[in-house]
Parts: structure tokens; sequence; C-alpha cells
């Protein structure tokens, strides 16, 4: 399904005041980009408009529900640390290219680019801290450190042969899971929802970020370029040891004696690498892993008292990580 | 004097509570850098070990009291915060060591460098949301936000002519004094001073703040190297215009002329450049700037009603910041 299809069906799910709470969202995040100097607004704004799918925000409407002021602070807090790590990415990635649109590295430099990151990383918590909920601080703060620690682990993973995918799902926890899941709380938290739908609310975002990070994964071997808007492989050319490759060394054995480092250092090595883990069928498997987390992250809420719109539209968010090619 | 020699004086001044309330910020600052995982924790406790003067923990006590709980959290958080922008800046100098230590970027490379510098941004808002005090994630945020401002703006202006000195000082009111500022105004809301301490204490900070910042910038040109730590002149490699340029350039019409990023593009030639800047007097008009602000700063705490040790404490960092080599 195209990431446009997706998203109205989950607005209808949703409900009007969902799509007039995504547009304040992105008032909100206009003015924040807006309003700390000219030098910022430019980086900021053009970072903001790039756009995404925004479904951090979206995961907090549809868990802390539309009525109060508090989800929407949180929404915009939650895409504000998601575009934070983004500038941050492409300055460690050295990518001049975003969405079809020019980094604040390619733009500003590299200065410009890691300041205007730590400037979005401020105004998340400042905004968050207008809904005066130490709680909900608390949960942004615990997203913030789990993606600096994902980072962290999976540069010091980079070419290994030990990663189990024991390993591999810890970092993925790390790097999207949390902010996925403290989005889901932080929607809790926010619409005062009970400690045990707080919990629940958190679970499923937690299971939804899995199945988002694996599919992620699969899409980088699966390709094709025209559609997920990348070039094959390129973890593999940054050492970085995912799920397809893990399960495919368990049935290669010549994939089990190879030395990532060596044997992959091209595009056109890449893609015959991809080629080869694809051959022992390790992204149906990969697939199948993925879909276990948003069956379990729907089985999750049965509990959770929702009204049915936001139900369904939940349901229609988990389905819609794992139907995606970008 | 010596830094050991100011530090001791203050705490004389400061009194016991002081000192232990310092010690109770070192043990909280090891916990957050150890409590995060074996990767995190050697690069965030080698950055947190490599010490320093923790001046901003000492003005949060000294305006917020030794009595609460709070301002250890917001001590921690502003050292958090001062911290992670120091591990981002080294990434940007791409600098090797820091006080005479191998900085992350150099045990851990660019990656490991960038995620440590968000994760300690991120428990530096978690520390502070221990407190409940939405005023006091307000603060931080404007002074985290603040700092990014002050380095785009450092980079905007690299090796321009016209950085006038209100255009200086404003950068140093973004880059330096809004720290400064807010870490005795985060002492001041958590030991529940009124509106009017909060804001002459942290209009304390900002005079305090910016003294600090433009005798900073004197030291990078007066030197010498076995007083500073430094080589003189890397602002002037690095582009960086700063108060004794700018007033050198008004008084030497040689140097009104000079291209900077033309004309200094090695050690030697900053060093002559120094000399030259020097010759003019300027770094005797900018020490003077710095007195003006210590001496406005404590002017302004007249009508602050303070325990006579505090005030005096207060009084003594105020004049540490101009009396210092390093």
């Amino acid at each position: 399904m195209t990431a446009v299809a997706q998203l109205s069906s989950v607005l209808e799910a949703g409900g009007p005041e969902l799509a007039r709470r995504l547009q304040g969202t992105e008032v909100r995040l206009s003015e924040v980009a807006e309003s700390h100097g000219a030098e910022l607004a430019g980086h900021a704004s053009g970072t903001l408009a790039a756009g995404g799918k925004r479904l951090r925000p979206i995961l907090v409407f549809l868990c802390g529900g539309t009525g109060a002021e508090g989800p929407l602070a949180a929404a915009v807090a939650v895409e504000l640390l998601h575009m934070a790590t983004l500038v941050h990415d492409d300055v460690l990635d050295q990518a001049s290219l975003r969405r079809g649109r020019p980094t604040v590295l390619a733009t500003g430099g590299r200065h410009a680019a890691t300041a205007t990151g730590d400037f979005l990383f401020s105004r998340a918590f400042a905004e968050l801290a207008a809904t005066r909920s130490a709680a909900a601080v608390r949960a942004l703060s615990a997203a913030s450190s789990a993606l600096a620690r994902g980072e962290l682990m999976q540069r010091a993973d980079a070419w290994s042969v030990d990663v189990t995918s024991e390993r591999y799902l810890e970092r993925c926890e790390l790097k999207t899971a949390s902010l996925f899941s403290q989005a889901c709380r932080l929607g809790a938290i926010l619409g005062d929802a009970s400690k045990a739908s707080r919990d629940a609310l958190g679970g499923f975002g937690r299971r939804v970020g899995l199945a988002f990070q694996i599919l992620d994964d699969v899409l980088d071997v699966s390709g094709p370029a025209e559609r997920t808007g990348k070039h094959r492989g390129t973890d593999l050319l940054d050492g970085t040891v995912t799920l397809p490759l893990i399960v495919a060394r368990g049935r290669d054995a010549e994939l089990e004696r190879m030395d990532l480092r060596a044997a992959v250092t091209d595009p056109a090595q890449a893609d015959a690498l991809c080629e080869r883990i694809a051959a022992t069928g390790a992204l149906g498997v990969a697939r199948s892993e993925a879909l276990g987390h948003v069956a379990e992250a729907k089985a999750g809420l049965v509990d959770v008292e929702l009204p049915p719109g936001r139900r369904k539209a939940l349901d229609l968010v988990a389905d819609g990580v794992v139907e995606r090619y970008a």
C-alpha cells in the first residue's frame, strides 16, 4: 500500500479530530522552527518541511485521545526528537539528500547540522515541559537516551560476526521501539489513561516499533531502489548487521565465513550480497518476525478501553508498518 | 590566582554544605554515566572524570541554597548539558585532547561522540524532570536552545569582517551567558526564591557568563600556552572573530583591511597576529569590558536577600572568572 493510502485509511478510522490535531502539529512544528533566529529557521524549517509520515505523532493522538492539549505538545515533542536524530544521522552518514531534499549538512555544513540537531532536541523537551508533567519529560528522556545507546551499539557491533538475533533485537529496541513505545505512553499519560492502559499502549508501541525496524532492514536488502527510494545494501556497506544477514548466515555456510568488511566495499558488491541473502529465504523469515510483532501488538490492545475508531486506527498503523515499501 | 586557590576560597565562603553538595554532584554524575550500558559508560565516564571547574553547579548551589534536593538535580543537569556541548564541540573541531585527556572522538570516533553528546543532553533533562518543576525544564531548554543558536551564529559569522562588538556580545549571550544565567535561575527556582530574586540572580549569572567568555577570548590571544594549556590564536585559525580582534581592527588600519581567512592559515601566522592585536592595546580594552560586567554582576546582587557566606562566595566566583589563566 502507498503511504498516502495508508494515512488516509488511518485518518478515516481516527475521525476528523485526528486530522485537525495533525494539522495543529504541523503548525506548531513550523512555529518552533521559525521562532529562534534566521539561521536556525532556515535549517530547521527545511528539515520539518521534508515531512515524513508523522507516524509518531499519530501514535500519540491515537493513544491519548484528541480532547486535551497535552497530547499535542507530546506529538510535537516526539517529532522534534525524531527530527533531531535524523539531522545528526545525516552528519554521521555524510548524507546530502533525505526524502529528496538537501540535508542541513548539505546546505549548512557539519557545524550547522550538529547545532540544528541539538536545537531540535532542546525544543522537544521545552514543548513537553509546557505540559507540567514530570512523567512525560521522563518518558521522552528515556526514549532519547535509548536512541543514543542504540546508535552506540550499532557502531560497536559494526562488521561484527558475533551479532546474534537477540543482540539485533536489543538494538532495535533502543534505536526504534523505544521512541514508538514512549510516543504511545506519552499519549496515554497526557490523556489521563490508567496505569494498566499506559503499560498496554506502551507495549503496543514497542511491538510496532520492532516490526517497523525489522521491515526497514528487510527493505534495505529487498529493494528495489525505485520503490524504497534508496540503493540496496546501504546497511551492508555501513557494516550494520541486520536480521536478514543473521538469518542468511545460519543457512549459507559461505556467508557464515564471510568477512563483511573485506567482502563489501562498493555498491555492486552490496547488491550481489543482497541477492545472495534473498536466495536463502532469509527475507521471508525476517518478515514473519515483523508480522509476529504486529500480531502481538494488536493482541495486547484487547483489554484496553478504546473508542472503536481509535482501536481500528491503531490496528491499521500496526498493519501499515509491514505493508510498506519505504 | 590558580583554579584550586579560587575554588578553595569559594568553598570556604560557601560553607561545608556547599562542599558536600559538590561531592554529591560528582557521585550523581558518575551514576548517570555508568547506568546506561557498558559502551556509554566508558565514553561518558571519561568525559565527566576529565572534570573542569564545575562552575555552573557551584552557581546553582550558591543561588539555590543547599538545603533542598532540587538544586542538586539542577546542578547535575547543567553540568551534563555543558558536557554534552563539549563532546559535540570536540567532534566539530576534530579535537583529540581536552584537559589533557583523550576526547570521546579520539577513543570512540564520530558516531560514538555524537551519540554520547546526545545521551548527555537527554540525561540532563531526565535529571531535571525528577524535580517536577516545569519552570526548571523550561529554563534548561532555554539555555540549550541558546547554545545551539550561538554555535550557528559563530559559524555564520566565521571570517566575517562585519562582526561588530554588539554582534559579538550577542553571540556571547547565546554561547555562554545563557547557561550561566539559567544555572543561577534554576538554583533560585528550586530554592523557592521570589520572582525578583530569580530575575536578579539570573542577571548576575548572565553578567558573569559574559565576563567569562570575554576573558576566554582574551586568553586565546594573550596566551602564553604554558598557562592556558592551549596554543595562542586558535580562534583566529578557526575564523572566530572575537572582541580583541574587533577592537584591534578599529585601531590598526592594516588589520582592518586584512582578510582573516587568507592571512591566517597556520599556527605561526596566528601567533604573529596575536602579537599584533596585543600591540594595539585591545586586550586591555577587552579585559576592562569583562571587569565591567563583573562589577555590574556584583552590584545587581545588592537587593537580593542572601546569607553573608553565599553572597561572599558569589562575589568570589564573579571576580574569579576574570582572574584566571585558563
